[in-house]
């Protein structure tokens, strides 16, 4: 079927948080591989961090050991910044964009409605990777979970959102899903609209978000699949702000390395059937 | 249908822990509610805890408060004590046999098998309430949960299990279930075997399970089912220990206090329908 959804030619990888930078690279080789053919600069941005030095340092010594020629470390602090020129030609030369985890508010109020961000969008349609850690990984669909209450968020409005960096279309993304216990956020969120995937990324894991809309788990942590569209009732429009949150009837999958997930036909692609659907389209 | 269960005439009261015990007694009010007509004396059995004399006490002051005529706080630390006449004498006249937290392994291994664990089976088929919180609601069921992994329990062996004491079948109840983040010790439980439901207690929260086999949510929080019947896949199988579990297709649902669930038929209850489904067997 013809999907709703805009397709860029570049694929999204979303990390759930505390992927080895240092080791095997597993999740950051993947991600450097999907790079444009010819392309193999990166550009990181560190914008959610707190430590953007630090975190930068790590980055261009990973993707440095990848092979990239050039890494070009953004820490673009504010709106001025999010404007130059400089930054913006570091962008179109590079194959991957990355950012690091941190703060997703802080990333959204930086970079909405930028120069620099409508120029990551550009690279995306013209095929390159665009990639994202905690902070980085959250923010990428059209809307994000910027806080939410650790511990019981199936309470109305336990879970805060606004508008992400708009890469993708169609789903939530959560970070450190299984580390952090974030289950009620995801659930909550599928209560308030069925129609959205709920993504769970465990730390060390990842999904790479395919240009056909499959969804492939890399990684050696867990991708959990809140899947709400065939949910049955839930009490959420009835209740009070902190009121419990009633919910019939959510699917759940867990997700490993090597399988995979349909977006668009709901549909769990064990690891033959996740081959056939990504076959000649990646890297 | 006719159940494969055993059903016994009296309730079962399973709590996720942290109850409140000072103030409304929510819970506990419920509890005690469900004691056959004219058995008003509770025996309260601290073997889990390993700071017994404290919760005797709150407990001790609680069922007062709701008007038991006597309370027996039982200790219970040991095999041998697990055997006296006194103590046996003490449950048979008791309405109500509550089981307080701690380690579900000490509940078991000092009681299994003894002429105490027999006595408070004799009573729950005389109609008495068995009830308990934290670790004796995780010892409720034929086979328990007593240790898993906190962060990402879907690892092959990452969730630990042995018999418990037998007083339902059909399902496995794990406590403190959204404020630990216990989703995927419940969904590895179901990969290994998708028959049992899994029953996730949220603090102050509760299930009654009626003698028909439904259940009916009662205090401030969240009962989770994870369904696994449905399950679609999995590789568990497949996995050496330790390994990333991966599952296709579980059913959520969170339920909150006047909403239930059919155990035997899988069937969600909404507070119309738990009315139907209770009506004329309930205290």
């Amino acid at each position: 079927m013809d999907s709703p959804h805009s397709m860029a030619p570049g694929h999204i990888v979303a990390i759930g948080g505390a992927e080895d930078r240092t080791s095997d690279l597993e999740i950051l080789r993947r991600v450097f591989a999907l790079a444009p053919e010819g392309r193999d600069e990166v550009a990181v941005i560190a914008t959610a961090s707190g430590i953007p030095d630090e975190v930068l340092a790590d980055y261009e010594g990973a993707f440095s050991r990848l092979g990239a020629s050039r890494v070009h470390s953004l820490s673009i602090r504010d709106r001025r910044q999010a404007a130059e020129a400089d930054t913006l030609r570091r962008i179109e030369q590079s194959g991957v964009i990355f950012f690091t985890g941190g703060d997703q508010l802080r990333l959204t109020n930086v970079l909405g409605g930028s120069p620099v961000l409508n120029t990551i969008r550009q690279r995306l349609q013209e095929g390159a990777v665009v990639a994202g850690t905690s902070a980085g990984a959250a923010a990428m669909p059209g809307t994000m979970i910027y806080n939410g209450a650790a511990a019981d968020a199936l309470r109305k409005g336990a879970v805060n959102m606004t508008f992400g960096l708009g890469f993708v279309d169609g789903l939530v993304i959560d970070s450190h899903f299984l580390e952090r216990g974030r289950f009620t956020r995801l659930m909550e969120v599928g209560a308030s609209n069925p129609e959205y995937l709920g993504v769970g990324l465990g730390e060390d894991a990842a999904v790479i978000i395919h240009p056909n809309r499959v969804l492939e788990a890399i990684g050696t942590g867990h991708v959990i699949l809140v899947d709400s569209r065939d949910l049955a009732s839930s009490n959420i429009a009835e209740l009070s702000m902190g009121e419990a949150v009633a919910i019939e009837h959510l699917i759940l999958h867990a997700l490993v390395s090597g399988h995979g997930f349909d977006i668009e036909e709901r549909r769990y692609l064990a690891p033959d059937t996740l081959a056939a659907a990504t076959r000649g389209e990646s890297a």
